[in-house]
């Protein structure tokens, strides 16, 4: 129950492109709201708003410096929702084919007269 | 833009645990919108409303056989969302921990005088 909660804010945090794209951005070390806000000419509490969900994921730490709020990207939680996704691999990959052409067989006999 | 939007839609198809067993059971085949309700106690309409986020973001594919809505699993859409987490891979393995000490590293000169 605890690892569905935490895969629902992942995959939640990872729903918005501007979350996305804070966190790319963080891959090059620590910034501030601000910093974070500023490419997206949003104000400073569209982009705290953001930082929380993404903190509330695990996906963010920050650390107050002053007046600064300073975050850094946490990576671990995007482990899990891989290794969710990957359980899918077969199914988008090789098997992927031989699958698709079950269900077009499956659905020709089911318009099969008699 | 458009592979945003797709992805925007993927991650919030899956921030959902009842959406994401939808999947996993169409996994063994296809299944009509009141067998995808049963395993979760839910009314008809409130499957179907997932089954529509389902649909929206191509995960799952519908066909109507009399009056059967019969679902099957889309794949492909997940590996986009898997080849956007993978990037990150190497910052929740090897490179975390390094990356994790550089921080360390930064904070604790932020604490030092002078």
């Amino acid at each position: 129950m605890v690892q569905q909660k935490s895969l629902d804010r992942v995959f939640h945090a990872l729903a918005d492109p501007t979350r996305r794209a804070m966190l790319k951005r963080l891959v090059a070390g620590e910034r501030n709201i601000g910093e974070l806000a500023r490419p997206f000419r949003m104000s400073f509490a569209a982009a705290s708003k953001h930082v929380r969900v993404l903190e509330r994921a695990g996906l963010v730490r920050r650390r107050i410096e002053g007046r600064s709020h300073l975050c850094r990207i946490e990576a671990k939680p995007l482990a899990a929702a891989n290794r969710w996704l990957r359980f899918y691999e077969a199914y988008w990959s090789e098997r992927f084919d031989a699958l698709d052409a079950l269900f077009a067989e499956q659905d020709n006999k089911g318009k099969a007269p008699g």
